[in-house]
């Protein structure tokens, strides 16, 4: 089947583009030294897990339990849960996982700390540590050298724990001057700093000149997305995944109604100096997808020379890909513009 | 069960404060000779649903034809489907539809006319048809009377097609003005215009003083949200659905990340003079979460005189929460704080 006959809307995977950016990354990070630690929170899918790793990737990164599990279901061994986990419940969940893959973890705080170390206890495995650092990125992650050592002490005096390195998001020229802080401090202690792992797409291929960087965790660049063209990392035509829409109603000359609203696209933005909107139309690279509703997508056609008559399929690319993918139960794959297979997205919606 | 134990994050729903919600829209219907015809786009519950038509409302409206198809499975015999279609694929379904319940749908131009056109002829069961116009919300319906006209005259001369009326979305002063012209123009015609299908939570109180209006379609009153809260036509304790979050991070004294980001709580945001950030912490009012990654809510506790403890539970109005039931795969129904059940979503992500 062609895929402009697919109902819509529906997210459609080019996988020839998919195959082009996995082997990209992979390159970039073999000719670097970096081991590539795919996230998953992009695609959600076992099948281009298990594909990125065959292509070369040393293991995968889930953000959530809920997404380990189901890579692990799916004949995936070895996996960073780079988000920290709190209780009894996670900690039983982690457990389970630790007795049949690798599992690696991170902290950033005592309280999951002692999350991990009742899993190990529980599962008589031993599981990987990483201590969470701020590059600057103001999220999760210790904001001194200090705090970092003592949870790496506090690692190494856990039974069933190993200290196995340092984690941030995103990785930037900040990364760098806390690590070799890091370094010399721990160092100076004994304790060795075997894993540094940095990620973010949006400016991956300057992570190799981050001193002291070992691993990268890039999601992204399997399907790139408005936001990482716009960043300057890839092209429009690296963009591997469209959501295809179809005109519903063209109530005024200068307004179209899509079929694709905020839950087909989420309400993401990108940044002014990016484009406006929520999303670029392929066909009218000058509309504007100017508002949302759950449904409905509002274009304003002012600027478009051309105007699509109702009925009409257009191609968009979203702002930001990984929200797109979590929204829909099952995203289309397609070479040549032919369908080739409809494929669930296992791990959607895994938000524990 | 008590709601405090369960794993984070999780919608958990007050079934008392829903079934006074839905008493308190059913006795103004009632009151004022509106006929009630709930949206299910809020809850996507079959559950709820077949309740709001057992206290009184005279059918359910969907937006796609996907929740439709769930609602009609659940024993819903009567349903309006208030969005354009558009195709043969399309037409394949709602005659599918058609020939087990009684469906009505809307159009705003010819192209989708005859998508509903086609489904008659292929049920073999007539269709009520329903023109949208708009009254302001510059999204989808006609513009002029004019246009009402032309479609009105296209449905009545449509085998299979049966005439019924006018939509719009959201109904305002502007309505009766349009009403009441189309009124006089097409019943010049002498054409009946039989049903006023208005709607919008945010407005519901005022909606009996719009002349000519016969039907209500609100969604949001089941389970209210931050918005309709801001829009007055609520109170912080009718809001039925809380998202249960954990701190699982506090990097520095005015921060904390809660395990909730934009995969529980979406992107969408409230108008400013209602509130900052994504969502009302319940426990602290003043804390705001002032940014939203996938998986992380990262929340500035600047104005907040006492601060969350790591692993701390906390609860979360949303800003918009029909949204948000569309990102959980199951939500937990509770009374006096302790667990009744666990509902999948039956009509989540049905964006077709």
């Amino acid at each position: 089947m062609n895929i402009d006959q697919l109902e819509t809307p529906v997210p459609v995977i080019d996988l020839d583009r998919v195959e082009r950016n996995l082997a990209k990354m992979q390159a970039y990070c073999d000719q670097h030294g970096l081991k590539l630690r795919p996230h998953i929170k992009t695609h959600k899918l076992p099948q281009f897990a298990l594909r990125q790793l065959a292509l070369g990737a040393g293991g995968i990164t889930c953000q959530k339990l809920g997404e380990a599990e189901v890579m692990a279901d799916a004949g995936v061994t070895d996996i960073l849960l780079s988000y920290p986990m709190i209780g009894p419940i996670k900690a039983a969940r982690l457990a389970a996982l630790a007795k049949r893959v690798s599992m690696r973890v991170v902290v950033d705080n005592p309280v999951a700390l002692e999350t991990v170390a009742s899993a190990a206890r529980q599962a008589g495995a031993e599981i990987g540590v990483l201590v969470e650092f701020d590059s600057g990125g103001k999220r999760t992650g210790v904001v001194t050298v200090d705090e970092a050592l003592a949870l790496a002490q506090a690692i190494i005096a856990t039974d069933g724990l190993r200290f196995d390195g340092l984690m941030t998001y995103p990785s930037s020229a900040e990364t760098a001057r806390f690590v070799a802080a890091a370094k010399q401090r721990l160092g100076g202690e004994g304790i060795e700093i075997r894993i540094v792992s940095g990620g973010g797409t949006p400016n991956v291929w300057h992570q190799h000149e981050i001193e002291g960087l070992t691993e990268l965790r890039v999601g992204t660049y399997i399907y790139h997305d408005r936001a990482t063209v716009g960043a300057g990392v890839a092209a429009l035509d690296d963009c591997a995944l469209h959501l295809h829409a179809t005109v519903v109603s063209r109530p005024t000359e200068n307004r179209a109604i899509i079929d694709a609203g905020s839950k087909s696209l989420s309400s993401d933005r990108v940044a002014p100096s990016v484009g406006e909107g929520y999303g670029l139309i392929l066909e009218y690279p000058d509309a504007i997808i100017e508002r949302l509703n759950e449904e409905h997508g509002i274009l304003d056609l002012t600027h478009s020379a051309r105007k699509p008559a109702i009925g009409e399929r257009v191609r968009i690319v979203p702002n930001h890909v990984c929200v797109v993918t979590n929204l829909h139960d099952e995203v289309v794959t397609s070479r040549n513009g032919l369908v080739e297979a409809t494929l669930p997205v296992a791990a959607r919606g895994r938000t524990r």
